[in-house]
């Protein structure tokens, strides 16, 4: 899973330089966006699928990446992240089209990921 | 629950209205937009979450109402709705709370109707 | 046809109440979005139908009663703006659905407009 | 300047409708909302200012009357808002036009209710 | 016109990963996504011209070459593809801009390609 | 800053191609989007922050590059961007954190521009 290294590492970067010039309330807003898929009366689970979609249907890439691994260390199967894709893509539209090829892409590579180890 | 009648009855009138000038693509969008919630690998209930916080952070008021009606039929409880109304703000910024404000009203209603029953 | 009556006093009032205020560069911007929409290699009726679904996808409906007006004087029919909003409902997706529907209900009042006429 | 009151009483009993179903999140979510917008590096009349273009490009009429309302409150100018209405028209194009046109309309209504007094 | 060659290799390959994961709703959007363009009332000649706009307003850049490259088999001209562009401007405001960019240097690498054939 | 300077030649070249295809509305409209940005009732540099906001909202990551640029030609201090990329995030919401964390970086590679001179 070449890409999905790729971008943690670039995220980590730029939450660096970003946190280097970052005032106040932009820090609590970090926190707040790292706080809010928290187990709750929903579980972290669902809430990272939510926030997929979310990301997904606001065609954010660097977004659905994210909640494209978190949902995956949450144990959310294929089968449910191309149902989560597919009512994305009937909300947004065919300009999410772009994404979910991307999404399901970054899914294929994981799995030759997984053949290799 | 007046204001969710109201939703229900200008729908309606909106969709007839829709279909009597809808051509086989459009037709055929709508029972896509019909199917896609249905139980499958995630359930209804589910999708119907993640239709709701697809319509907030896209701030389709029509959608939330749709959604927010739906999930209830699917029993999802008030406390579930508000950690997906925080995942939509923290997602989609301040320009959704007067969406969350809307159906937050919309749930006090259904409790007045509930009372009065 | 209730509703464009009323669309376009208000819009009137809107616009007289804007140039009172106006700067230079937001006059210019008026001039420039009315002469975008003159025939050109492109006809002024095509153009209509651009504006149209851009509005459609960007979900402005003010944007939507103004080109649909537009179309029909340009004597785009009833058939031809049943695909156009298929087009829009398929790139932009079901949020365009509240939006679609209205639009379809304009058309109504503007055939019950000219059965009485 | 009666829609300015209407959209303040209506604001707060959203609040207050939400207030009672919000989680912790989401209570945070509005105490950063009202912070950022705090004396600072830039002062809170220019953040005013840029809150203000962000809901105009954005088209969230609740948030461009709030914020029309605090630059006022700060002591903009109309000269100045206008101006600021104008970069917003030119960044997000001719569907920005209907809520340039209401905030105009809300200029007016407050000069009429300045007259009167 | 390398970049439209690369782009086709790359789309193909994003479409193939997506159907190894697509349940059926998404199969049958895909499928609309395809039928919506068909010649009907409307031409699909004036439909790609429809979707090149929906997708320069949304700013869908995988979208707008797509519908670029199918309004040539069209044949759609240089100076008609402009005048879309410039109502999509327009509407969409100077965020557009950078799309529109990309686009017109699409249509140079095509004369590029032409020359030299 | 590296990136600066590539950015600008990508953007001098694909205007260049832009104005080849041009017609006089796309002329008379970029026209507009530098003049919208000169000193009036709101200075030239308050304008370019208001820019720089609207950007980050829409997410337009080529027109907050040349709005960063050109507030710093205008002395704004890291400080006051900070600041305003605070007021972006609450009102945009998390999809905002991918531009800001670019926006970081730009900044960061300035100062080590900065450093090397």
């Amino acid at each position: 899973m070449e890409r999905a290294e790729e971008f943690k590492e670039r995220r980590e970067r730029g939450n660096e330089a970003l946190l280097r010039h970052a005032d106040l309330p932009l820090k609590r807003f970090l926190a707040l966006d790292r706080d809010v898929y928290a187990d709750g009366n929903l579980s972290g689970r669902t809430k990272e699928l939510l926030g997929l979609v979310a990301s997904l249907v606001l065609r954010c890439d660097d977004c659905i990446t994210y909640h494209l691994l978190q949902a995956r260390r949450h144990g959310v199967r294929t089968e449910e992240l191309a149902e989560a894709m597919s009512v994305a893509l009937v909300v947004g539209g065919s300009i999410v089209i772009p994404h979910v090829r991307r999404a399901a892409e970054l899914l294929e590579e994981e799995h030759h990921g997984n053949d290799t180890t």
